[in-house]
């Protein structure tokens, strides 16, 4: 078993053990946020913790209200700007908290009276230091260089931290039931990515492909951006992770037969908004790859591959933890079938110090 | 000769009379964001027009210093959230202005406070009238599907708003001399493209590929997606754009030999960091296409494609405008040696009314 695949398989125990020691750090963080009453967030992030910042975005503006933006490090680095952070929320993320330039930022924001707030894996990295504010992801050592369960425990901390802010909300009250599906998108995915089939199995087709479209909306868009990279990372395949909305201006031309597509499709308002780009897609030829809640039943369509149902439950801020495994695990079995190491991709490290 | 190549061939004097005509709104739109002292900026647009927002995200933090965001429309259209919109400045681009998620963006920051600003080619569209202030791009009717002189039109538009706000900048003093900047662009450029040649051409290289890695970062960032998105609309190619420091975080992995990979490299300290991530591309097979300044002569390696200089002498706040061109130049010339049609790509119209 790769170290990748026994990555995969820690977190629904890496979740579980967060959410129970990580109330008092998310309780003080939570109440420094009130205190402060921020008017504007910025995430601040690189690479797999970026995609785990933008759900961070999409979850402060929903429950919290306040316009959040991604920074671009250069603005501070290279162009040497001076920003305004007075009134802002400033969340930096990063497994191994090395990222200079995630850590000049947090400082800078910090000197500038932001309220600052790392999530991180290293609670003794520079990040952390940087930061008024830390958030441990306790996930342990994590040795494959595609980051798998720090990434998902990124975020359980943005959701736990979130959730304490918004108590009464659908997200908090749906965290104590994600380690558990966690555990059935685990099994469910396993099977469904069946790498050891011929047909009909995701990892057989993106197996064979140099190109590839993974989709979604919301707070999905993470889980998009977050399997393409995967599947970048670990088996050089231009995956292109998009927004359905942003897929039907312009890339949607991209969408071919012999193209693998993967969407990630919750159920509700969010997800009929999908099926519309979904139709197109298919109506352009693509074969869809579909995984999403209960509704797929009903949603699926003759020429789809076999879709993924995972039916815990979960209200849809929360999905993205459970949505990403299956994802994790399709790359790190397709890199194995394209004989490709997942835990040691070419030409990769597994801390990259951008500037 | 195609509507796209044609309307890239107006660009100079669509800038041009812009930088003449639009002088009233640009000052009237400065003195209201002045007057608001915003603390925090929102920038919403798709497509295309989200390409130009990310310039203007760039200029607003380094030239205004406030933290700027990329809005993400579900988060009203779709998960009705209520933002706290007072204290912000929100532009909204649309070339059609017919968006119907940019222009509720709009609306709803408009009606909570915000200062509102409206970017488009169509004074008389939606956006135009759900925002407070609407600047023209004056970029005539547009008939190519894919958008060329309606997006240097924007970012004109942007730079031209920014320079009336800070009028000691580089930026500003630049701007008078940007017309003939684009105007040897295009000649340049349409040499460097050399769609006619069968060898060491980027149309030649690019014709036969079906995916490319185009790269910049910092104001040109833009430029990278706008260029690969415009390879994406034209010729189906899966043309990832990104910027350098996202590059190295995963993504050089797909740096190939097979694979052609184009660089805008301005002049300065944003050159020299992009060095870094042009070494690591080379060094994994990659001869790259360099778009850039002067500087690219000393820059160059044995390994590299013939790279397009373009000395004149702009402010790099404003090589976004002029580099644009040799891109736009290179998607349509790639679409016609593949026989496609650029004006009109399968599959794609005109206004995508995204909700």
């Amino acid at each position: 078993m790769t170290r990748m695949r026994e990555e995969i398989g820690e977190i629904p125990a890496v979740v579980e053990r967060l959410l129970r020691e990580a109330g008092p750090s998310l309780r003080d963080a939570a109440a420094a946020i009130r205190a402060a009453g921020p008017r504007f967030a910025v995430v601040a992030a690189r690479g797999t913790s970026d995609n785990a910042g933008r759900y961070g975005r999409y979850l402060l503006e929903t429950h919290l209200g306040i316009p959040t933006g991604l920074a671009a490090a250069s603005v501070l680095t290279t162009y040497h700007a001076r920003l305004a952070w007075d009134g802002v929320l400033v969340l930096g993320l990063s497994q191994s908290g090395q990222s200079p330039d995630i850590c000049a930022i947090v400082e800078d924001a910090r000197a500038g009276g932001a309220t600052t707030i790392a999530i991180t894996n290293d609670p003794g990295s520079p990040l952390a230091r940087a930061a008024a504010h830390v958030l441990e992801c306790r996930a342990g050592e994590e040795r494959a260089v595609a980051a798998t369960k720090t990434y998902v425990a990124e975020l359980a901390v943005i959701a736990g931290l979130v959730a304490g802010l918004v108590p009464d909300s659908p997200l908090a009250g749906g965290l104590p039931a994600v380690p558990a599906a966690l555990a059935s998108a685990e099994r469910a995915g396993a099977a469904w990515v069946r790498e050891d089939a011929t047909a009909d199995s995701p990892s057989a087709e993106l197996a064979g492909a140099t190109r590839a479209i993974v989709t979604s909306r919301g707070f999905n868009m993470a889980t998009a951006l977050e399997i393409a990279l995967k599947l970048k990372e670990t088996s050089r395949i231009f995956a292109e992770g998009y927004s359905t909305a942003d897929l039907e201006h312009g890339p949607v031309a991209l969408a071919q037969e012999a193209v693998p597509t993967l969407f990630f499709r919750p159920d509700g308002e969010m997800g009929a908004s999908i099926d519309i780009v979904l139709r197109r897609a298919r109506a352009s030829g693509a074969h869809p790859w579909i995984v999403g809640g209960v509704e797929l039943d009903a949603v699926r369509a003759p020429g789809d591959r076999p879709p993924l149902v995972l039916a815990d439950g979960l209200p849809e801020p929360l999905t993205p933890l459970t949505y990403a495994i299956p994802g994790q695990l399709l790359a790190e079995a397709t890199a194995r079938r394209r004989g490709s190491d997942p835990d040691a991709p070419p030409g990769l490290s597994k801390v990259t110090l951008t500037r």
